[in-house]
């Protein structure tokens, strides 16, 4: 495609374009994957997430910035929840880090949580591959950070930075604690804020009461809207990616995404096997309809399925 | 099963341990499923949902109170997220409704998002088929609403209710939108904050926004710590229960989550025995090495595989 000869010359247009297509044609994204896969990897992926209200947008816009004093080129995806009403990305890119992306090193695109035929999760990762062929040396993947899908998108990352911030309540906090054991990096923003340095002790309580590993998370308190700290946690980010590459374990860590991509993929295929085989002739809804009456039950309509399809 | 009949008599321990079952032995909760499928059915399934913080516990609490007034066997399931840290959910049975508890016509679990083998949305569905079985009127699914898996749980619900509070700042605006399809019924907590009728504007502007259907979801403006206008609640999710009744519409929407359980009950069949066809001969590590250097694509070795399995 001349698009992709183009987007690997750095042709800011193409690789919109290309993202274009890893979100709306699942055919064409896959061919497009095919051939850019190659020439991935080179990037340090980075992902930032955490609770609603954290300061994530901003955080990221002034740590792109800071990468951008050093020159280096940086991709940012930015996933947002969106509405069937409003039929796209909410904090669209329009309304966020208007100056950054008038800066031809950096890349900002925002995806929704919906629409996406093959999964936002798939979607993302897509984009995050083009990305890196595009010649980003960092990529940052922002996200909410509260249900599992968040989770899985995030965990694509080489590090991953957990935004915290003061006085969000109980709720939160058992929300803080489900992701916990995805963060390398901990970062209380807003830590000009009253309880900043008691969510900071909270965190460093969590941290001492999970198993031990060789590497304990770092906690950062920074003020994005200051520009606070910032550099402190650009270094602290660039310590775990040096501790990944020195101990092997980024090699580690990216086969066990790698592996979990694979997988993913062929269930992927084998979900529009099932629908295919049952949805056409009408097996499907008779089978519902048995089950809505109650004369069988779902694992053993489910084991007629599966000996059907093998 | 001895269990079985206990709990079909109305026995709550009984209850308790079967549900304890579905949460952790996968295959003896198979087993069971397939004994009380039958009795299930009867209930009227609620769900309650909402961002962190809406004050959900505190409404649900005071529901079951008032549903109690008129002698309904009433089950709740909290979905509650936990932590390896913890080790199980947080805001557990014993934190939690406690007055409650003691209530025999009140049955109250604790489910937390991690640590369940078949996934936590099928071990919530079958912990929701036990109380029905069990015989209760109203089965409560309260879950934070903000993850997609969170919003899977609450789908399975006859009623999806909605719970907004005033004055969570603009990130949560847009999780709002994320979710503002499932509700059939919205309520504003705490509506004796500032701000309360500003949000209760908001979600009828978005529901103005949205394409024009039979039934508009209807808002209801409540403060559960003071126990206010919770019967106006109570009256509108009955009213949403008829309009589904008296238009065919619950039979509809409980075949389309049949149709949904069935098919995914198969999906994670199909997903065991691609990880066993692969992991056992070390076929998935050597794929994932010559991914990891490049030397394919993800795409070209899932089609490898899936002509493998088929």
């Amino acid at each position: 495609m001349e698009l992709i000869n183009k987007m690997l010359k750095g042709d800011k247009r193409a690789c919109a374009r290309l993202i274009s297509i890893v979100e709306n044609d699942e055919k064409e994204s896959e061919k497009l994957i095919k051939k850019i896969y190659r020439f991935t990897g080179k990037a340090h992926i980075v992902g930032i997430t955490g609770p609603p209200g954290a300061g994530k947008s901003t955080l990221t816009d002034k740590y792109v910035k800071l990468l951008r004093k050093s020159d280096y080129k940086v991709g940012v995806i930015a996933v947002d929840p969106t509405s069937p009403y409003t039929g796209g990305a909410i904090l669209g890119d329009r309304i966020r880090m208007n100056d950054l992306a008038l800066d031809p090193g950096v890349f900002i695109r925002s995806m929704g949580t919906r629409g996406y035929l093959g999964g936002l999760a798939k979607a993302t990762r897509n984009a995050v591959k083009i990305l890196d062929a595009y010649g980003c040396d960092y990529i940052i993947i922002e996200t909410v950070g509260v249900g599992q899908s968040e989770v899985d998108i995030v965990k694509a990352a080489d590090t991953v930075v957990l935004v915290m911030v003061p006085g969000l309540g109980d709720d939160i906090q058992s929300i803080k604690a489900g992701i916990m054991e995805i963060g390398d990096l901990f970062v209380v923003n807003k830590s000009d804020l009253f309880g900043a340095q008691r969510t900071a002790t909270e965190i460093n309580m969590m941290l001492d009461m999970s198993p031990k590993t060789d590497r304990r998370p770092p906690v950062v308190m920074v003020t994005a809207n200051q520009n606070k700290n910032i550099e402190q946690m650009e270094l602290e980010i660039q310590k775990h990616y040096h501790y990944l590459v020195d101990n092997g374990l980024l090699e580690e860590r990216r086969k066990k995404n790698i592996k979990r991509e694979l997988l993913e993929l062929v269930e992927e295929e084998l979900k529009k096997l099932v629908i295919r085989e049952t949805e056409n002739n009408g097996e499907l809804d008779s089978m519902t309809e048995s089950l809505f009456n109650k004369e069988t039950d779902p694992f053993t309509l489910r084991d007629t399925l599966l000996s059907r399809i093998k």
